[in-house]
């Protein structure tokens, strides 16, 4: 599994919508049969701070997710609501290492 | 649910004693009651960068998880593993919603 760790920094006053665009990504993602996971997470202590935690099957899976309507989309969307470039970070999942365990 | 991410540097040659420590300490902690998961994460680029995904129904299930054995004993051990120091990050769930999609 391939496993993408994404923090977000967004602007003030641009929470509600990043959050609204976000879950609109993550349902038609977890549609994607290349997908395992989209958690979207909020810092407790920094509002506009998350972390999407992405997890995909293979490389060819985290190719055509990047080329769907969604996903692009969800890019154009938040752009402006960005407080800076959004950092990601692919990890290999060690465990688990069962499908259904994800 | 509370979601910790922990970034973690191992030295040079500590990598799979690392990973055998951290697969005992998921195992165990897994069986808590207030542990929903605990993913571990390696780099694909710099090997000895891990992420730890732990996810824990509460604040009190995150103390009771820092008073078990297998936590304490899990920190004594990868101490002197350790690159630098671990940096945690603790976020709160916004997706998923529900306890059996964790």
């Amino acid at each position: 599994m391939i496993v993408y760790c994404v923090s977000v920094s967004v602007k003030h006053g641009c929470v509600d919508n990043f959050i609204k665009e976000t879950s609109i990504n993550r349902e038609e993602t977890l549609k994607e049969k290349g997908n395992l996971r989209f958690d979207i997470l909020q810092s407790e202590n920094e509002p506009g701070r998350f972390m999407l935690y992405e997890v995909y099957r293979s490389e060819e899976a985290v190719r055509a997710h990047k080329e769907t309507y969604h996903y692009k989309n969800w890019r154009k969307k938040v752009a402006p609501w960005m407080a800076c470039d959004r950092q990601g970070e692919k990890f290999l999942a060690i465990y688990p290492k069962e499908d259904e365990d994800w």
